[in-house]
């Protein structure tokens, strides 16, 4: 199904003077507000290909219903929440949960639903059907040359798809480490993994990027071989320009100031971008914002900052991404929620007084420089961000007319109650 | 220095018109306006006595000027917050770092600037002058009899100099734990400590409340006798129905789901009240609402819900404190934006739609719920807060105030740069 | 297939010498032997009946070769166990993963090869087929009184299978929590959890125990329903003297001071036993005593102490059961390795000095109560745990042996290299 | 006082034939005797000056007696614990606590018995006497160029006396860092302390290092600015040859893999060395191997392995040193308790079996790489370690021996029993 913009205008429209009303409250107290309605308009964020399913934990899976059932209405289902949003101009496929079978189809499908392909994502955590070696016990960094090479050459392979589709980056992330002390040669381990890499950078396309992801633990509980973002930039660095680290929030130990974190890969140009999602343990996968919004506002006050001080004038300099589990929501409205959770803070963050901060900061007036950040904070910012959406042709409140418009329950009678999409 | 209100009124006026429009604007959108201001007019702090001095870490501290000599002074410290923020009428003392060497008079002067005295909180972590015995291995579950009754002895003390001055709670919290595996007999401690509290039990007054706290770790780093909600529950459900459980929110393992306890206790009748502070790492002590507003919030959504279903009228029922570490701001400035994150956090709860939220959770809507917390949270309420402190007279913007008279240049002038306040 | 006993005698044979020499060694240094030997031949460790398949995360499984297809097979599993380390006399069954269609001929079996059955776990987690309701959102915490009266009837139902094969324990683990704040009223799901129990502990039989299991997070990654041994510990005191507290090693917060739980837990008379496992992490279940193996005999101490000091002769009032996911290596090698540190961990304990442990306690030397502790814990007790094994009559060295009669070859040649238990 | 050799050959005597019997035994089983023995007596750790008085928290402090009141006391005392385990020849000076005012005599003193000057430590935490600047809001990576040059030039001064003793690193801990969110521009606070290292790195000798520690938190609790060992790899790599990272084992978030992180360091020949100690939640400062051992172990399997594969012939290209804070035990008896362990530790390292860890590895043979390294662990190695101190003419038993001599009690005739050395 595809939504209609008249229906959207529709309920716009019953909403309009409540909006004005706020709009026009919230605008008043915003001295750069054309700056900050741009930049929220010009504001994307991709939708990966696996999270329009149900996700699931070790100890089971609760599938709802309407999934997507094949690639075709995977673009259906971010179509749907890009009409709503206009944020979600893209998607992010998962090889080899998503193969296109026909490429320039399944673009120009995508194109008819205002969606690009943003980075493609390889897969060597599973085994597929018919693959020769088992990724048991590990892949790039696999102490077996033969491992290795077929996880490299599925690497490349999915460079291809992706080059296909229009991509212009590879997003890597390893599950390969080890369970017990002793399994592993860390240094053996890291230095496959480089090796490995290498291989798979020179086979990029000049415009290409390759993001290298980190995560602690799970699915392996006594290293991992990519574990923090020391490592990742490690390698980042050893390979060359066009790699980067990519920053999962949900991927580090507890109390990891991850803004910090941010900001210094920023700094060295070797940010590649987020997967976003929120956590209170691990890497829980939750809705973005669901758990502790000011910290995801203070990674946006970093980048804000950053990218100013980097001459960055686009956000899109930088991979945006969702990548949560939706476990017990409907991942249609959760990824609503997320895009939702994103913006608000990228809004609270542009109407941060840097000047302001910067005086406080230069006199060590903490009390100050905390009082600036609360007063964007505490702003009530979510007319800003329903009126850039306004402007661009979506709907004032996304997840109330995904609602109205009882998407789900068509998307039922469409596909059934019982299917079940390719993911985790 | 007592703050002379006219001053006050004169810089509220000047903020009286932007105020209002601000006011005007989100009052409009709350059905329980006057509930909410009444309730938060209604709401009070307590101050330490310790707060009023820059706090310190193990590996030093770096005074401010015009700190509070004496207790005289730290009233008078605790009077001109109170006179700002209208929320802040009481004062918890600390013995023997406070002792009141005339009751009557610190109560008539207290009085003078609005302030009663709150729960008195004795000390058992540390050694005083001609202390017979050394608590470095503990007090109140020390294996010696003797130091155990000097430290139930000194309890009692302490209760006396509460009674004297109005208080009706003894706040325990004790460092007693061990540093190494074999150091202690937990359940030998654990009784220990039992018996030590029946005897602290026995003496107080009909009226009064004995406030058992918790923590993890901290100045002990192996174990701590009363380490834990459960530790302390256990410990008060055995001491009788005086006894309650404190909740100090920097007194956790990481992660830990603190509103999910405050929530059992307040339905077991079990909940004392609160230290408030923020943390990141473990007992921080930072300004309160520094660094995980929506935990604080969340906190105060399940206060407003247990209070009102267990039928409490009056948030006086619960003891609130804040107990921070002033290490780097000025103390007085760092308590007045905590008190302001709080009183934010409980407005926020207050205008949560309970009933949309009651159905929400009976349907399972898991993305209406969080709908609803985000609506309630999401508004910025700093107007509701302002109003109902203009209303009891105090400033619309304390802290903007307290620069504006330049109070701390005053405390300076009259006590000098160098003074140092009893604490930590 | 079936451990013949010669064979295993042969290979001791071969070890004999070497193994006299070694044990000979450090019983010289052991005053207490004949009481450690008894105790360590007596004790029992349980085997879960899903932990003889490969186990996985939310990433993907790897299933190894020869794995039990059947109740019927996994019970020769743990017969091969049992005839190896003579301390694994017992299965503990998770329905209705192993539902025994014809109890008395499966306890029959079992007896054939040396084994009875221990708690029955119940399963409120998974959807089964044919399930009326939903588990999605939890089971005997849940809204709708339907689904918990099915999840009651489920437990029942659990209880009646374990009566038939000569259970006496009931073990409940829940799910049950919320993934987002606001999802759930914590009183209404403590209470719906405790009306739950209160029917489940109702029809225990005269001599059944419920086993009530806590954890803090996964699957359900804001709150869990009993999610700290406090929680348990409340319900487990409402429920009455049938119900305790059962502590999964890898269940708790990161830094948690286990050993301390367990004491309490003994003193209250609420210790229920343990899941074994160990963890870097989270609930990691890895091999026990392959991260912390000092963990491990810090908790065995305090059994041994808190066991003698309550008047209880034997182990075999504890609950002890393996809990670990055996991801990366053969289940029955794993489980073996398991065994064998919780036997040294409890050897370790019994050969700790007590006395002179209480006189270094009460005279506050921390330093000689640390190295009583690690006097104990570096004496390398292998050969005592293979002395207790060999008057056993099971093998000197059980992971060797395993190997040397290529036990998993000749369960491969059986039952294939492709079958897949049931399980997680 | 200083220890006369032949008192501690009396008490050896009375201990050799058991420690024959005990050593006999275990050699039998180590393939490499003589080389294990060879590097376990040419193995040194530092002590540093501060770690001869009592520790305290931010809660107190409770002195011991006979704590050496002068640099000249200390030395006095690094000397009896190096008389008695002949593994503690240099002390590491802290400056400005410790300012040897005649560099000649303090070195002649120290030479005396047997001592060297370990690396020097600057402190930039604390606000010294007469102080142009204070160094609350930071030192080298202040807002103010003035104070970032009091700082540099004090370490600068620190390399002086450093060179005059004949020391040759410099190790750099920065407490810098942030309370609050805002406070603190990331990226600035790096490029400041980078320059500030610089200008620090330009003063360095010839054949000096500078090894720059990290630490997450403590005593700022937002963000520190050389936070973790990625942050510090960064600088050192920056800085040139001369700068490498020093890993303090307390300095990181719950759940670390260090030993990952050694052998990346050692790998990429940016690891400075050590600073020992154990904990249980943060910077606990807990005697070494007290509460987890096997971790101690696994990084010095690391450490064994990699300094192979480098060719590093000796433990002494690496810096080794404790860093503890003895709250309640004996400063001398928590230093000896230490080195032991490490000890134990390095020991266990030197007899796994490598070959045979490598064809596990080689193989994925999870279960047999973790036997390997049990099996070195579970080797009770104490009387290989008490060998190799005989042969350099050290105790047996350095603690008993400690004990048995009465060194505290003639310390504190000697000393006092109120004196409180300089430190934290």
């Amino acid at each position: 199904m595809q939504l209609e913009k008249y229906k959207i205008d529709e309920i716009n429209q019953q909403q309009l003077a409540d909006h004005k009303r706020k709009f026009d409250y919230v605008a008043e107290g915003i001295s750069n507000l054309d700056d900050v309605l741009t930049k929220l308009e010009a504001f994307n964020v991709a939708i990966p290909s696996w999270a329009l399913g149900t996700g699931g934990t070790r100890f089971g899976r609760f599938s709802g219903g309407g999934e997507p059932g094949s690639l075709e209405e995977k673009i259906e289902d971010v179509g749907v929440i890009q009409a709503l949003n206009k944020s979600s101009n893209s998607i992010s496929l998962h090889i080899p949960w998503d193969i296109p079978s026909n490429p320039s189809a399944i673009k120009a499908l995508a194109a008819q639903v205002g969606l690009r392909f943003d980075a493609v994502n390889s897969n060597t955590f599973q085994n597929q059907k018919d693959q020769k070696y088992s990724y048991k016990f590990g892949s790039l960094h696999h102490v077996d040359k033969a491992v290795r090479k077929q996880a490299v050459e599925h690497n490349i392979e999915v460079i291809k798809y992706g080059a296909e589709l229009g991509s212009n980056a590879l997003s890597v992330w390893l599950a390969d480490g080890s369970n017990f002390p002793g399994q592993l040669n860390f240094r053996g381990a890291f230095q496959n993994t480089l090796e490995s890499l290498q291989e798979i950078y020179e086979a990029l396309p000049d415009d290409w990027k390759v993001w290298v992801e980190y995560k602690p633990y799970e699915p392996n509980f006594y290293s991992t071989t990519i574990g923090d973002w020391g490592q990742s930039y490690l390698l980042a660095s050893k390979l060359g320009q066009k790699a980067q680290t990519l920053v999962d929030l949900g991927h580090h130990l507890p109390n990891t100031n991850i803004e910090q974190i941010v900001s210094l890969l920023l700094m060295e140009g070797k940010l590649a971008g987020f997967h976003f999602n929120d956590s209170k343990y691990g890497d829980d996968d939750l809705t973005v914002g669901s758990i502790n919004p000011y910290q995801l506002f203070l990674i946006f006050n970093e980048l804000v900052e950053g990218m100013d001080a980097r001459g960055m004038k686009h956000a899109t300099d930088i991979g945006w991404m969702i990548d949560a589990s939706h476990n017990l929501k409907d991942p249609i409205e959760d990824l609503i929620q997320s895009v939702e959770a994103i913006k608000i803070a990228y809004a609270q963050a542009l109407i941060v007084d840097t000047a302001k901060l910067k005086a406080a900061q230069a006199s060590n007036d903490t009390v100050q420089a905390q009082e600036i950040l609360q007063q964007a904070y505490r702003t009530d910012v979510r007319a800003l961000v329903a009126e850039s959406r306004l402007r661009a042709g979506g709907a004032l409140n996304p997840l109330a007319t995904f609602r109205a418009l009882d998407v789900r329950g068509n998307l039922i009678k469409e596909r059934g109650a019982t299917t079940v999409a390719t993911g985790l």
